[in-house]
């Protein structure tokens, strides 16, 4: 995509009840990702930057000490090496997410 | 910021009618961008990927031979090297932009 509606972009399955959309460029990593109900990452951490916001639904995430419940339009930085995860409770949510572009493999 | 709501982050005066605020983290650089009306960047590029989307406003913008018109949740990925540049008309445009960070001068 160069431009794309994203709440209506078509997703594909990325893992269990999550669904997404990467666009692969050669410095920035971009993905429309919708995670389902009842879904918790309890924490992880690497060593670059991760930011974004939430497009609808809403999401609980933590970084380092710091935890929220974000909403549309609630935005999150997660700085490189800080330990962040992240759980939903009854509603879905859609986020944009960008990260740099992963190493090839 | 670690979470903030984007619609009402606070912004400051960053070039003539655009106002902003910036998140500069070791690898990302996340950006809410406030466009005035009837501002143009006729055209730029630069060796690395840009990517983003509309909170609210329209703004149209062009990447090489394409040209949209973008409205709120339209998301844009503009690729390293190729040019691209941007319009607003009647309304202003909020945007979030992320690029990978810049060299710290």
């Amino acid at each position: 995509m160069t431009f794309a509606h994203l709440d209506s972009l078509a997703l594909q399955p990325f893992r269990p009840n999550i669904a997404s959309h990467a666009e692969l460029g050669a410095s920035l990593t971009m993905v429309v990702m919708e995670i389902g109900p009842g879904q918790e990452d309890t924490g992880h951490q690497h060593p670059f930057d991760q930011c974004g916001m939430v497009l609808s639904g809403s999401i609980e995430m933590f970084v380092g000490d710091e935890r929220r419940l974000l909403q549309a339009h609630d935005g999150y930085f997660l700085p490189a090496g800080v330990i962040h995860g992240w759980k939903t409770f009854a509603d879905a949510a859609k986020l944009l997410d960008v990260t740099p572009a992963r190493p090839k493999a």
